[in-house]
């Protein structure tokens, strides 16, 4: 069954043409995107969890809960991109001959999409840390397709 | 291989929580907004082909080349709205109890999501009527799966 | 007075193109999608009603208020494409022929828009009610102009 | 008729509130971003009717259709941003004891909104003028309301 | 040095090209779309310092904080437009020649700039107004460089 | 001068915060992004410069013109982009004590965002090739700042 579809997909996309991040087709493509935006929610969600008002005064309270409703928006936005950005690997990058090396793929981008929606959905510190797992996941088999060998260094 | 990985999300998502097209969770999904932008895909990927100028003089070309811009601007808004819209189904809606059900899920919206991007590179009927078929295709699943029965009305 | 204004608005638009949603004109109109985030927004709305925090405990707290904040940026952002999916009908689709079947056109659109801003403004599950009546009319106008039985369903 | 929907829709908004260009209502409304970008849909719009490619060759060729597409991009993007702007005007700052003083105020938003899209559709400069017109005459019905006298200042 | 570096960025740009606010050259430039947004940061930040529930039940508390939460939003977006339209005068009108007229331009610019932020990240009515002074002083630069003497015009 | 602006500058945030990408602060900054769409942005030049019809008849001009344009908004859209986050950096990031030890910070962000406008304006190898040289060099401040040594490796 699988085969049937790979064949028709790979019908359908002849041509060994290079898509890229931008859907250009560019040809530039880099995990380093949704890592520097998974590495924005797992920050966020730590100081969500660690955020608390200065005092019980009014103006405390406003500013607390000015900071806590800013960390939140930006949770959900980095949380969005790390997914839009793992998302183009997988429908872009990623073709037929990449998914038999890599009989796993689909699985690996589901769940590390369905990873990007839980973060935005709870405040888990184990969530986001597991999508930081995930997307050194992704940029492992990515640079491993290339034959290249990328160290992962993150920002924070 | 797949039971474990199933096994794995599951247990990242145990509870049967219902996720919806605003990443909310609202509830409301609905196949009927990628169906509405896939027909539009085949709209402005027909009206590509068939456009002229209406002559050879200034004027005509600067309209000629005014709409045919748009046209292609809006052919790919469109199906970059269709694969957000599909992938919104496949990340947040289906679930790994689906998976089961249906064992090419990952398959069949792959090649619709990389449809979308063969419809942006491209001016291919063929591959934008593809779209639609895939759309409508997801759009069965999608409604068995709900155990309801609505029908697939175009707009155009 | 109201005829020479739609003989004005005819003079500027005198052909009888078609407009569409994606303002191409691509001739796919379909209230459908305002029906869709309306759906939302009367969802949401319930449920911000409806929430309350697990427990008092600081953990309980924060997953509350990562809820809270969302479903408020989601019924506004949905809200909000209502209003832009509403007025797109309103401004490209509907022409001075409309105007002259429907003499209320206007006021219909600009109730349902203004509803619309009410959704965000307000928690109310009466005006998220009426913003669904209001599109569900407009869908009713809408289809009756194409000589077309469309019926009303919705996804939840 | 009117009187009655204009009821209806003043018990729908029954307090003098005050709604303003961010929906917010943080009371801040000014016609004056509608004018800059009108002013910059008729300027590229005159832009575009006088490029000329500098040559023949390839690089003249290559440097009009990036100027070329990008004038287009300009002009769809700015006229979109002056229908948003104005549109907010008439949905969100315009009450309906405004429309008992200025009955004509539907059809003016109305044409006026039809001209940004005209002004999408077309490379006109003549519309692209009347865009301008249909602006300043909401700025003057605007600062009317207001009871200001604010000068009507173009940037360009 | 800074003669040096001027000379390289003359280089760089040798016609005395006018870009404008939307990068086309368009040519319009208008600090008051700064103003405009700025006005809306001061307003919410004022708004959200005022605000109180209207009781302790729980209608009160939700309409409080959906009030809350949308102000917070409103006030990060218009920060964030006034940020990107001041950045635009910046990057893209100031040129070289203004640079030896106004030697501070650089640092009146990054000050300006990082107020939107300091308004984004804190509730200050100060910082809101300190906001609005530099906006106000870049209307002046700005139009002093163009020979004309346009008056500084608030909407609230 | 410069002094007493430094010095109003701090007083104006006299805290060592640590402001991110994200306007968070989620204290995740990382030049990578640039650098990413930076790549893009000279690729997709590159790649404008040597397309050719594969022939005169209307399938391969209709797909040439398809693929031109969708190179030019890609690149206008890269290039956005690159702007935006080395503006992030610049306003952001960048406090009053880097400025004492790189006092030529402000002229090249300068250079570089107007830089990013050339490679919109213009299809120059040229220029964008001096874009990534500018977006190294910012890496290479940044870096020395944090007092870490990360290596600079392109995706393409």
């Amino acid at each position: 069954m699988l085969n049937a579809i790979t064949a028709k997909i790979q019908a359908c996309f002849p041509a060994p043409e290079v898509h890229a991040h931008c859907d250009g087709p560019c040809g530039v493509y880099d995990p380093a995107a949704a890592r520097i935006t998974a590495e924005a929610v797992l920050s966020m969600t730590k100081k969500i969890v660690d955020l608390q008002p200065a005092g019980q005064d009014a103006a405390s309270m406003v500013a607390y809960n000015n900071t806590l409703s800013r960390y939140i928006a930006i949770k959900e936005e980095q949380a969005q991109k790390t997914k839009e950005d793992i998302l183009i690997l997988w429908t872009d990058y990623f073709k037929p001959v990449h998914l038999e090396k890599y009989p796993d793929l689909h699985d690996i981008f589901w769940k590390a999409a369905k990873l990007c929606s839980a973060c935005k959905v709870e405040v888990s510190v184990e969530h986001a840390t597991e999508l930081m797992a995930a997307v050194e996941q992704i940029h492992g088999i990515f640079w491993a397709t290339k034959d290249r060998d990328v160290q992962w260094v993150k920002a924070s």
